[in-house]
């Protein structure tokens, strides 16, 4: 029968593409409040589509829209998809080769803001239902949760959990994100790191002054600078007190796990320009600090003039984009309460800390028997072995949709190694689309007949 | 005679504050390039509107505006006027409760970028020369030099300077700016900090990233802080080796002037909205590291995502300007190489520095005959003594264009303590322009008369 599906799959390859242009040509920035009723609605128009039921659940945001497809034999098991409508901002647009919402095809790709995070990824999943259900039954339930603010943090996605048990009760969740890897291995996840996104401000006079005033006047973007150079050594060392407390050692089968995931070093460096990787890391250095290692990044510095030529100004307000990406059992309200106290502690009381996406790490119990049908219909698709991901250097709020309700979660998806999450040119190529299609209709077949 | 010339000022205040209006509303902004000739055609008619002979003096940038009214009996003295018909950026837009170059005149100001910086200047000098020859005949011969590069560091006025000596020469200097301290005395500034102006770039990536690459991939806007921490402890003090090397602690001479300036603090911090001053400092301590004090600025940082909302991106790139004024006999030029070796010394080689703007400090020899001129004019135009500047916190090309030259150069103008100067809302009260107008045609009369 699975064979039949994957016949359908390849004949209505146009269909499933046009459905995926529909999804990306539609912006939805949640931190801009952009396109997000018109994008709500779309995604309930596919859903019903596909013959789910559809509804638009309020949040203190953007809604959630839920679907729900029962037709599985009595006894059958839920599988739960868990997507996002919303994208990133697509700035700077300068940089982009085709509009960010055009969603271009050019040589053999996809290009749009949300190609890869995440409508590709709820294109394929609506097109595998699609196919499954033109040649016969679903074996499985199906509900979708498909969220509109994962992109921010997710904040409401927790109370809609707590109030809506029965629409999160699954036996298994298909997770938003995943990639292939430089090598063209697929990748599973079965965790994501926790977040805590903060912006710090600083502000000094009312007014920006001309700099002549500097002798005089604190400077914010000085006091910026030097509560920023506390939190994080040269030698990329969070020095927040407690910041490492709770970070949980790998165990040995995660390290085994370790060992076995692919990363072709020399193509990403390449590929991103570089000559080398943070602090000269290599081999499985290198993949600890990726899949294990917590962060605290700058994603964004302003103030002043940043204008073509001179300005010599001295800012009234400086600040900056911080985010701490956590690892079990990191807490991110913690690591607020943390940092708030690191600045207290050396004079900067009156820097502004404001929080905007607090997010706990989740890891998937590694027996959950959605795992290993993940891993067998990913041999039967693609005709390798996937790698695994024990936990994803990406977020989401895994801990309150899965972890918390004792749903097995695990990722996987149509991105690539090149596909620019979150950055210009974002990306899929068409015949991963296609297979991820497949690989979807192949878990759905695998999960309901085990 | 001069009572004469005053009462044609008060008569033809309002020509005079069209020819202001129509300055201000031509915007000149010399950093985007925008509207640069039409000002300079602009300046050369109202210079022939006034009577001198204009031309429009080519450089390697902007031309300069050159005037002259040759007309002092023999042996006369010629007295230059300097100032510059380019302004600073407009941004931040929002900030300004009035369009920039709308020159809108509420409560008896006029609201307009360059109002004070430095068309107020320029408008003023022309009219007193006009008022003063409908009067009589002038005293002195009399030069302009109004450049169009003065905001973007004057790179091509040294080259202007060496290329015409004739058009430079002069018995005297009225540089470009002045304003009112807050208890309402003109100041009257006989020298100017230097300038070394310059941006800092660190590349990463050749691309945005998705952040949780920043477990591995090295971030920009980190570098840029780190090596921003090193320049400049959080006690302000600049820790580039050799920066204060050059510094001339105040003369006697210098201090007496120091207890003479009037800086009314309370009313300063409360228009700025602040607590205290850098570092607690009053009184004497203030007065001294504004005038005599090198300082090291943060005039803009940048780097990633600053919009509204959260984007986890680990950044491409990231800068920032710099702006450190200097004092005698520090010199841009080293100030540039010692930076250079100071990031390269701290394992920071890989950071681009790119300098705009690089200006010597000049101070004015005390026993000028024109400061003894400015100072007793403006006992007779405001009825009360001047305060002295001996440095200005402002920066500019005085020492190519006087202190090289050996014309001595004294700075007065139409600002007042709220004039806003490179910052939204820039305004100058027209009581005061009409003043400083007057202020001109006595330093005119009082030069030639002495």
């Amino acid at each position: 029968m699975l064979e039949a599906v994957f016949d359908k799959i390849d004949q209505n390859a146009q269909l499933y593409t046009t459905w995926l242009q529909e999804l990306c040509r539609q912006p939805s920035v949640a931190a801009q409040n952009r396109g997000m009723a018109e994008t709500a609605a779309l995604v309930a128009r596919l859903l019903e589509a596909v013959g789910a039921r559809a509804e638009r659940v309020p949040t203190a945001g953007f809604p959630v829209v839920y679907g729900e497809l029962q037709q599985g034999a009595p006894g059958a098991r839920t599988l739960a998809f868990y997507n996002h409508y919303d994208v990133q901002p697509e700035d700077p647009l300068e940089a982009w080769d085709s509009p960010p919402f055009a969603a271009e095809i050019r040589g053999g790709h996809l290009y749009a803001r949300g190609a890869a995070d995440n409508k590709g990824n709820l294109a394929a999943r609506l097109a595998a239902v699609h196919a499954y259900r033109q040649v016969g039954a679903l074996p499985v339930n199906l509900k979708f949760i498909v969220e509109g603010e994962e992109e921010i943090g997710s904040p409401n996605i927790a109370a809609f959990a707590a109030a809506h048990p029965d629409k999160v009760r699954a036996d298994g969740c298909v997770w938003e994100f995943g990639y292939k890897n430089p090598d063209g291995q697929l990748q599973v996840s079965l965790g994501v790191k926790g977040m805590c996104y903060v912006e710090l401000r600083v502000r000094g006079a009312n007014t920006d002054l001309h700099s002549a005033n500097a002798a005089v006047v604190e400077n914010p973007a000085w006091r910026l600078v030097w509560a920023l150079a506390t939190l994080k050594g040269t030698d990329e060392r969070v020095l927040i007190e407690g910041f490492y407390d709770r970070v949980l050692p790998p165990s040995a089968e995660e390290v085994a796990l370790l060992d076995e995931m692919a990363y072709n070093e020399a193509e990403t460096l390449e590929q991103l320009g570089l000559g080398s990787f943070l602090g000269g890391r290599t081999g499985r250095d290198l993949k600890e600090a990726l899949v294990f290692g917590p962060t605290c990044t700058i994603c964004g510095l302003s103030a002043g003039y940043s204008g073509p030529g001179t300005k010599t100004v001295l800012p009234a307000t400086a600040s900056a984009k911080l985010d701490f990406r956590l690892v079990p059992d990191q807490d991110p309200h913690e690591v607020l309460a943390a940092l708030r106290r690191h600045l207290d502690a050396r004079g900067f009381g009156d820097i502004e800390v404001t929080p905007y996406s607090l997010e706990h790490p989740a890891k998937t119990d590694l027996g959950a028997p959605l795992i290993e049908t993940v891993l067998a219909q990913a041999r039967r698709v693609y005709g390798r072995e996937a790698t695994v991901n024990r936990l994803s250097p990406g977020t989401g709020p895994m801990y309150p949709l899965c972890q918390a309700q004792g749903v097995p979660a695990v990722s996987f998806g149509v991105g690539h190694a090149g596909s620019n999450n979150h950055a210009p040119n974002e990306n899929i190529a068409l015949q991963d689309f296609i297979d991820g299609i497949k690989m979807v209709a192949a878990v759905i077949h695998g999960f309901g007949a085990a």
